[in-house]
């Protein structure tokens, strides 16, 4: 098989990958000091070729969202069973992948009664580019 | 003819394209610790040079909404037929093009009343070059 | 004359310029599934010294805001007489310009009564630079 | 003295420095389609080891917030003179300086009564770097 | 010990690190000329492989919160002892990395009564790469 995805090291295919995952930001009221909390969390979703993803991330990516992806077609249901965004740059890297930009998309949930603490949520993405 | 734009392989043309799409959050109402989700969604707008972005994308984009522009003017209603943004940019990296920034310009729907769920919206832009 | 805002292309100058315009997002009330718009609108700010302005832009450059500005003065109050940011970008790049930075400013305006619907704006900044 | 402070153009020192400032969104009330405005305002703010801001700045530096600061230590508390930010990139630029990133905290703030037009803030800030 | 953790000088091993802290704003209110402040706030946390945080940041490094962190693991939890970010970029631009990408998320907290003056917060990342 000459296929690129399926020989990795002899030929690196250019190509973009996207990490996403959700940030959340409690704000603890009533005390306009308090410290309230901010922290990414949830799951990492992967972007992207079905085959640059599973070269890079291998037995870490968990795909029983989108499992019958063809290899040559482009997935955003992939996600990864890890939890460090740092370790899937670190695999990113290691794999000749390098970040051309991230941005957070801003949104928020009211979530609950007034009296209640608030949650607030923004999406992060992370775009890394292998040329 | 010697038109740029008529022979991109001749002599590839500097230039700016910008792709656009909305993010979109929704967040569950009453349990701070649901999941909510936040995605990419809607159209993909291509912004720029009529003919750079023919020559980028062909036949998978959709001039509908800007169908007589000339190929040395600029649009910003030009749409692609399909929906990955992974695909978008390895076409234009593929053309020459690089990712040289992105943002994602907040913004807010409070749609509905109190007690439904809130869908909250952002606009994402993906700048590519051609030097 | 020797100023180098007199004479371009014997010496370009290093120094930046930004660009600023508003993006705006219209959420549709009552239906969390509608499309809403999001679109970047109203004139093309530029700010930085007025030579360097002058020099890219030309007769394109709206200077009525601030038609007194000596050419080594700074500026905010410049427009543009078009509307396609890529158009601006494809000028500034021909001049020896390039993109070094972008991000919208979050701002969001609760305009009208609550059963109307909501724009929203921000405010998006993007910053070139000539070495 | 063989301060590398004393001595910028003998040995010029590694560095960050960080420009903050606020911008200002105002929307007119009761008409979605008002122009509003956004704008930078207030007043530059400059973060970073105190020498190295006196060495690009100079008089133009108002350390009236952070008098007594020594040479080598940080500060977040130092002002310029002057309003404009390609004024302050320009000088940043000449001294070895180029722009790694820029982002916008989002920030709004929710001014008087309904019935008044809002007020909404962001924090920008501006991250340069010399090698 | 032939590890490279412990023999930082003699293999620089490639990584990524994420610095990340809260930006506060505070809006007073009934005054739309009022300055408000916008600062950042709180403590710095380091993000990354528990080793390459331990090399750059050595004795300025709080790791009460995750303690027994295995040095080849990743880490969400450690805290810089000192509050200047400038001063932690210095360290890492000391120790071979780079600035790669920023952003802030986007988050706010409505506290207390609509009377309170209301903070805001945001939080912010900064992304550091060694090849």
């Amino acid at each position: 098989c000459t296929s690129p995805c399926a020989a990795p090291f002899e030929r690196r295919r250019p190509g973009f990958l996207t990490l996403g995952c959700r940030g959340v930001s409690t704000g603890a009221r009533g005390d306009p000091h308090s410290e309230g909390k901010a922290r990414r969390a949830g799951r990492i979703a992967v972007c992207g070729k079905a085959c640059l993803a599973k070269e890079v991330f291998g037995e870490t990516l968990n795909e029983s969202r989108d499992p019958d992806r063809p290899p040559e077609r482009y997935t955003s249901r992939y996600y990864l069973r890890f939890a460090f965004l740092e370790q899937a740059w670190d695999r990113l890297a290691e794999a000749g992948f390098h970040m051309v930009a991230c941005h957070s998309g801003c949104a928020a949930a009211l979530l609950g009664e007034p009296s209640d603490d608030r949650t607030w949520n923004s999406y992060i993405e992370y775009v890394f580019f292998r040329s």
